[in-house]
């Protein structure tokens, strides 16, 4: 659906125009207040002749030209109807600020269906209902209900949220500018996702900044984020509802380790989707990359303070957030050492002391010089911008840093306060007037740094989305055998098997097989083999195996009277090596996810594991790996061998384009255990759960 | 050393006052627009009639009374001969700003070292050098060397700090009210410890917060926690210098896992010491603990929300901070539903909708019905201090938290904003005055919740502390034998065990052992047996002894030619269980540390322990076993039978007596593995370090 007459309307009509409080004139009055767009204005009340000076209208009819976006600021019962007449004088958009619609139950779902419906066959694009509705800076179009301070908000922020309280947020803080703010509200015709899609592809909209509650078309965002990831445009994601449990009972551990939580965040992940962990990283985050004029083409900062207390506060926070130290070029460092007292030292962070910090020529120099260092990416001064009151420091680090600013070859500046009560305006207009992001503090401002710098290096390797068509029902799960041989008929090398009805196809098969070998219940019912002692293992000669056929039978038999017992399936024992698991969970949202772990108790009690969306390129598998708390036990641990780490990458890759391509088969998929060892991978075991439509 | 006449002076004396910026000037500007004690105020300048219109004497000599407090502002060589003059008017305070001491290496050092031992024998309590001097607001005596804003700051936070620069930042933060304030600078004969005793026995006082680089008193710095959570009074502390590598080289894994940070984080966790992370987390606990007029009786609180998207991004707040959420009573819910639209839901986090937060009586009338819940520890409101532009909501709510704040029985409310740079001062003062805290945003203002409802609900159980007297040099570490034995003469059960110098003596000793058991060699060099061939296990008869005996020996001879081989140490072998292992680290500030954790790679790669200070009781020893993450495998994981966790805290506590009675003998000790089994515990590897002086 083309959003562009409701969100760069050539001609627009505000219906429930009024000057009282409330939608109708809240709106009116911000629209006068704030919009370029006065002259195609259309005030539209069935009783009023004149609001704030300006010519009413009686109908939407009587407009004497077409109206691309009309604002129905009149309650429920009144939007169907305007809908048509809207229609009739070619609207393309409708912004519908009343409530009562499917946040209110079962018969506000079925108005609001109604809504879609009509406004589906009439092609106009509705935003709400239950919205605060939106403001686009460079159209000169403010279609927003809630009255706001005056102050120019133009800037390069595309925001959207599902709640309108939160675009008011964006509105209320100083620091941010903005292309378009959208409070997107019940999302009816056009989603969430549409809007962010809007903006993604907007020119005047740099930074992205969203705050999504769900997804309703996961597709269409993965595409959205794609296309972001391609052009490297930011996107600063809140997205609530993470905390809620994932509705779907899982058969493995790989479906009840990748919640929705996880897989939103591995899907983040994948496309470099900056994930803030509430509404104040969110706006620091985008307020940051809308006032930085480019990233830094590393990590590697210099932290300049004045202070040694608060040097001593960031060294401990850069450990803390694992932001790369910059050590200083010999060069640089000799020359930094002249410009503080005998008793300085040039660390980093580097307490620059009076000599560089109240003294701007010096600190001009002092910035450039580590500017041109090749060992550092970017700077961060870490001051608290209190008011001027007892010293010039914090007008000359200001005046410092707006000066080197204006250098073509400066590196970016980051700037990072200790307190913020006491953010003092001036100086923070300075900062932003010269390019330099004003972060949160402390913590905070961490946080924040770490999580841009990620972006900052972040290269996107694209792969093909994998999400299934379809929605799928029911599934079934599949014995251990079928398990095996599902991922042996798609190329995946598993080690030899046999299933054996009767005791004489036991001994039989095992001519093929040879001794030790285990063997355990052939049974889709059963899930849990050991459970009902349905295993066997380590099994040498003819005695023992006849002996453990009718056991682990009788077992289940007894055990699990319910189940089918088709046999017991027998598997020459592996060389055992570091136990991992590998796993798959098709996300009814965002399609095959893969998992790898260490295995055992790891995965259950630590949750040591990385998950990811299907299919991996190599290197990717190699960084999920290698992002295991329990990694070093692949690497030789204690002095034993180093497992084959590449079998288990390529493994990791072959699963995950398998789980790709089997997208609208495979439901869950544990390996569990596979074996690696410095020869290879072995896989032990495997459950595989198919969806049945 | 009594610091009365330094902090609380009944005359003061400003040496090299005078009216120009710098340290003489500034103080003297601060001195006389802040200080009440005016009268029994003196300036002194060699060669200055009259500054600020005050009388100037040439020197402290002159003064017509005497002088409890020099504040001496002039150069570094002026300070010895000025400490003379002070001393002959019988001053017991003074405050030296000069720099030139121990910041500035060797030389300093020495010039530090004099000053100290003379103000020592001529009894005065020097504040500095190299500080910024102090405030205390009850006694109106104003002592700080760098402009601040003219602004009463009068409060109940005691701060100290070793960096002048954090105390300004303090100064400068609005929302703080001060009893006293102290720059300690280079500490001299006055420690940051002698300071923050001050302020615990302080009535004036009741949030102490301090900024600490070092330790230089950890008993006193002990002793002072102690009083404090005796009488329950907050400790706000942060301590840098966390990110320092431990310098001492340990031999234990206990030793390697309890470095500096872990051990302050460990005694601060024993005295209830609040620890923030950085400068805003210190300023924001200490501030919502100033505010408050009583701590919550529980953890359970209400969030009051007005916006669906801000209840969720809430409700994800607190699952991820483990802010436990009040369940309202069946009656305050129903009525607080007759409150809100049909379509609003009574929820923690809880929407109020503007049926509510848009009405002041209904939200008053709220607010008591959810305090008079007995489920409700505390409210919470989370709203972000916006200016009063678009509606009054803030106004509402602010003006309903205040008059509620009046009720005798009104349960503790915060608040906790949502952006921090909107806030608006009016609601904020309000909101003091009416002693709801207004915390800082989302993730710091919730962490900030978090540590404040552990201190309301933190028990303290008084025990010895156990410190050692002396400093300790060398060490000595013991072999498994004398490990074992050490324990065993200290009370702690071990398995049977017995040592063999030969083939024979080892065959002679399995006859009161019995097999099967292991061989391991025996020898007070050799920490890593497994490393040179040193073990053999589940031997079963003679034949195998012999034979590992010879194999033992030989191995070690070879790979450990430098090892004074002692024979071999056998033991029965022991019924297996869960893996752990209990350590002690004596630490060179705090003393004997205990350690307890999951053994093998879950101490090495997860670093799954827990450390306290000991002696323990048996309830803080069950609740380290409680808080590790594999806490799970004790308690009958996948259905084997429950460990005894009784068995294992009961050792803990046995340990912990020892290492605190053996304080100036047992270095470290690792007892790894011990294995927890159904039946109780039983100890199978021991490395005791001594030390040797």
């Amino acid at each position: 659906m083309n959003l562009d007459k409701l969100l760069k309307p050539r001609s627009v009509a505000i219906i429930g125009a009024n000057d009282k409080p409330g939608f109708g004139g809240d709106t009116t009055k911000n629209y006068l207040k704030f919009s370029r767009n006065q002259e195609h204005l259309y005030l539209i009340h069935p009783k009023k002749e004149e609001v704030f000076g300006k010519k009413v209208y009686r109908s939407i009819l009587d407009v004497p030209e077409d109206v691309d976006l009309a604002i129905i600021c009149t309650s429920q019962k009144t939007v169907l109807p305007l809908l048509e007449d809207c229609a009739k004088k070619k609207a393309g958009g409708v912004v519908v600020f009343a409530s009562g619609y499917s946040e209110v139950g079962a018969e506000g779902k079925i108005l609001q269906e109604e809504l879609v419906k009509r406004a589906d066959e009439l092609g106009i694009a509705v935003m709400g209902p239950n919205c605060a509705g939106f403001a686009n800076f460079n159209a000169g179009v403010f279609a927003f209900a809630f009255l706001v301070e005056e102050r120019d908000r133009k800037g390069n922020i595309g925001m959207v949220s599902q709640s309108g309280q939160i675009v008011l947020g964006g509105l209320d803080t100083r620091a941010m500018g903005f292309s378009t703010v959208i409070s997107s509200g019940n999302s009816c015709n056009v989603k969430v996702e549409d809007y962010l899609d809007y903006l993604v592809e907007d020119e005047d909209t740099k930074v992205v900044c969203a705050y999504m509650e769900g997804v309703t078309k996961p597709s269409q965002l993965v595409e959205t984020f794609r296309k972001a990831a391609k052009k490297k445009k930011p996107i600063v994601m809140l997205k609530t509802g993470k905390s809620a449990k994932s509705q779907q009972l899982a058969a493995s551990h790989t479906g009840s380790l990748s919640g929705a939580d996880r897989v939103v965040r591995s899907v983040f992940k994948r496309y470099g989707v900056i994930e803030a962990e509430d509404l104040e990283e969110m706006m620091g985050i985008a307020t940051a990359l809308s006032w930085l004029r480019r990233l830094p083409e590393g990590q590697r900062l210099a932290y300049l303070c004045v202070s040694g207390g608060e040097a001593g506060v960031m060294a401990d926070l850069t450990e803390q957030y694992q932001l790369p130290l910059a050590e200083y070029s010999p060069e640089v460092k000799a020359y930094l050492q002249t410009l503080v007292p005998d008793y300085g030292t040039v660390n980093n962070p580097f307490d620059m002391t009076a000599g560089i910090g109240y003294n701007t020529p010096v600190m001009v120099d002092a910035m450039r010089a580590i500017s041109r260092d090749e060992n550092v990416d970017a700077l961060a001064i870490c001051y608290t911008i209190t008011p001027q009151v007892w010293d010039d420091t914090i007008t000359h680090m200001v005046e410092a840093a707006s000066i080197v600013s204006k250098d073509e070859d400066m590196k970016p500046i980051f700037w990072i306060p200790y307190i913020e009560h006491t953010r003092d305006v001036e100086s923070a207009d300075a900062l932003k007037a010269a390019g330099v992001p004003l972060l949160p503090t402390g913590c905070y401002g961490c946080n924040a740094l770490r999580k841009i710098l990620d972006f900052a290096v972040f290269e996107f390797e694209d792969t093909e989305g994998a999400i299934p068509e379809r929605l799928h029902k029911g599934s079934v799960g599949c014995s251990e055998y079928e398990s095996l041989c599902y991922l042996d008929a798609h190329g995946v090398a598993i080690p030899p098997q046999a299933v054996a009805a009767t005791e004489e196809e036991a001994v039989e098969a095992v001519k093929r097989l040879g001794y030790p070998l285990s063997v355990k219940i052939h049974s889709a019912d059963i899930q849990h083999k050991s459970d009902v002692g349905g295993v066997r293992l380590n099994l040498r000669d003819e005695a023992g195996l006849r002996d453990a056929f009718r056991t682990v039978m009788d077992n289940c038999g007894k055990n699990a009277p319910q189940a089918r017992l088709e046999g017991v399936l027998l598997k020459p024992m592996l060389k055992t090596g570091v136990e991992m698991i590998i796993g798959v969970n098709n996300d009814k949202d965002f399609g095959p996810m893969i998992m790898v772990g260490m295995g055992g108790v790891f995965v259950e009690l630590f949750k040591d594991v990385q998950l990811a969306c299907a299919p991996l390129t190599r290197k990717q598998a190699i960084r999920m790996i290698d992002s295991l708390k329990s990694a070093p036990l692949l690497d030789g641990y204690r002095g034993s061998e180093p497992c084959n780490k590449e079998a288990l990458a390529e493994l990791l890759v072959k699963i995950s384009e398998m789980a790709a391509s089997g997208r609208e088969e495979i439901r869950e998929l544990d390996i569990n255990p596979v074996f690696v060892t410095p020869e290879g991978v072995a896989i032990a075991d495997a459950l595989l759960v198919k969806y049945e439509d």
